[in-house]
């Protein structure tokens, strides 16, 4: 599945200028010197002008950022990663499926916006493109973790482009559904949309056409690859006479940054646990992360401070001891030293062992009450993208 | 499932004692009397005596049982309540018995002391006895959920005599095991065990014969009757050369309010929402019940006072409405007017609905902080059970 990345920094577009140097003696050589001079001078008003516009343009679409930020945008994004070795972990190939779509749901109560499987073993797999060999009881763990978690998040009236039949969602009716604010049904009113690019000859001077699982379908501000998985910001005012909607192609982040909505989350594989941290789709990586585990500290006694990439990570049937263990990369073995925190997220827990599938749920359940006290403290200021 | 219930309330068997008058006139009607009198005082003597060695016996037990409060014992108790026809929310038949496995899980994970099943349609069952038609995919539901409950609970060296093969537990190989402290294998060493009595012949004198799963049998003080599931205390000094252990039969509720250990949960079936508050097996029922409902109060803004006996009740599909609904004892439509607190513990979930065994994991996380916090404020007094 390919999804559109967006860039809306306008900065890296602003063309670069020279300071000009002032000039007092008058020949030929200076006339065309002079005449360069001034052409190069117009051409730089020209282009201040421009800049100006651009940097009027950043700073409205800054405050519309930041106010949008108080209102009620989300800056901050929540990460979790666990290894796909859990799915062996289930008694039955249904299980097996039943056991993905609960790490799926789980990690959307918490409005997860990624989640990252990592391969415990090093088979060292990293796409989830190519011929897989159908659902088994064992083995490509990852590769149907994460193919599951992408079918259930896709919107049902999407699925049957991004998913056509296929070996590995043959149980995928025992699925629950995820029931996240972006899977909407045909007549919801939403400001965004998911919805891929048709196959339509494309008039020039005319955006692609893209369904978005209305009634009508949406001609949006650009012409784009058709079967391209897009988010679409519908237009306020929308004609009722027209046979079409209006709306632009916009960042996934947007409906989460600029609506305050959880859109969903993204899928990564990463071939060991080391590659979680060094592959993060964040410029600066992950500036919070937490490891989990009964034998860390008590969740009590700790606190969060604001951050923008919270990276939360789980181990599987032998904890992250194991997945350390097998990570080439990692001379450590003490899983701890990895995270800025290392945490006991159920003390006094009443069975000997909590399942992955269980843990994300507790975990997070804890850990939602102290993201929600670390950005609502006033003092830590106001955060940035 | 029959289990003892061992009362410690010493007080309750003391005699009770009139006082003694004086009496001074002396005649052959005096002497009788006399006789009598001082017959009368030997007996009070003796009863004096008996009474000032259980008063001490008492004294001593309840200061051991403070003791115990004080280093490791719980002296308070968490219910869990929800209604059987959650399973009916499930795919398949398998899905159903590994629902039910989920939710026995979930409640042992936070040390959960009883589960009540109640009935949402008033079908108005009252005990797992009795002819089960088997596992179907619908109905029935609540008295399956509260059969498998008691499977799992069930050490698993004692099943095979409270659950003998049976049709609902047909997928009860599915089911991921409690991993309890209760649930010991063979050679671990504990202060506590469950057994069940033996049919043995019972010599004069000596107490039953008790299989607690370990590799001898179990001397213990009293003759039972046989096929009655006991908790057993060990002796401490158990002699190697013996080929049986000694110990003694208590209360169920020892291993938590004087050992600390969470010692599994008992199920009780409800026929209703209202029987679940009016049938409590706790002498002056709940003394903190919670509701729970994404339109409850935000959980972040509310703490716990110290309670004994907490409630906390799930709805099913249609939330605890549904409940209220259809319990002809309630007059009210509004289920938080039911509750000391109706809380929403999970604000900002990122699915439109958490179904109900997620909802105990999340819910229990959230509380589980708030009972810890709540204990541990040393102003609030000690607590007795
Ligand atoms: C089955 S457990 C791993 C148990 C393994 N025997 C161990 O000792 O770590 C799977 C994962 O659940 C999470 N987990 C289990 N109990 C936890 C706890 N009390 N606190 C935090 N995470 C826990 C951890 O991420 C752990 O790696
Ligand atoms: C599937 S939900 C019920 C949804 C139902 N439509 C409603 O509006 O209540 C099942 C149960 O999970 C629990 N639950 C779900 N979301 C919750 C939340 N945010 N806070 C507390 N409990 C919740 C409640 O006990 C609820 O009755």
């Amino acid at each position: 599945m390919v999804r559109v990345k967006m860039s809306t920094d306008l900065a890296a577009k602003r063309p670069k200028l020279e300071p000009s140097l002032p000039e007092d003696k008058v020949d030929w050589k200076k006339k065309k010197a002079d005449v360069k001079e001034s052409k190069k001078q117009r051409k730089e008003a020209k282009l201040i002008k421009q800049l100006d516009k651009q940097i009027e343009l950043e700073s409205a679409e800054k405050a519309k950022h930041e106010q949008s930020q108080d209102t009620k945008g989300r800056a901050y994004t929540v990460t979790v990663a666990l290894p796909g070795s859990v799915l062996d972990n289930a008694q039955s190939t249904e299980l097996r499926t039943y056991l993905a779509g609960q790490i799926a749901r789980a990690c959307v109560v918490f409005c997860v916006d990624e989640i990252v499987v990592f391969d415990e073993y090093g088979e060292d797999v990293k796409t989830v493109e190519g011929e897989f060999k159908g659902v088994g009881k064992k083995g490509q763990a990852c590769i149907q973790l994460a193919r599951i978690l992408q079918y259930l998040e896709c919107p049902q009236y999407l699925r049957k482009w991004f998913f056509p039949k296929h070996q590995d969602l043959q149980y995928a009716g025992l699925l629950n559904p995820l029931d996240s604010p972006h899977h909407m049904r045909i007549d919801d009113e939403s400001a965004y949309r998911e919805g891929i690019v048709l196959d339509r000859p494309n008039k020039p001077g005319k955006g692609s056409l893209v369904n978005c699982g209305m009634r009508k379908e949406v001609r949006i501000d650009k012409q784009l690859q058709s079967g391209l998985r897009v988010t679409v910001k519908l237009n306020k005012k929308q004609s009722d006479e027209s046979k079409m909607c209006k709306g632009a192609v916009v960042a996934p982040h947007l409906p989460r940054t600029e609506g305050g909505l959880y859109w969903g989350y993204s899928v990564r594989l990463a071939s060991c646990l080391s590659a979680v941290f060094t592959e993060s789709p964040y410029e600066d990586g992950y500036d919070l992360t937490i490891g989990t585990s009964e034998r860390g500290n008590n969740m009590d006694q700790s606190t969060l401070s604001p951050f923008k990439h919270l990276l939360v990570v789980f181990g599987g049937l032998q904890g992250l001891e194991a997945s350390v263990d097998t990570d080439q990369n990692l001379e450590v073995t003490d899983p701890s030293v990895l995270f800025d925190l290392y945490l006991n997220t159920c003390p006094d827990q009443g069975s000997r062992t909590i399942r992955t599938e269980e843990a994300i749920l507790v975990s997070m359940a804890g850990l939602r009450q102290k993201i929600t006290a670390a950005f609502s403290d006033v003092s830590s200021g106001s955060l940035k993208i």
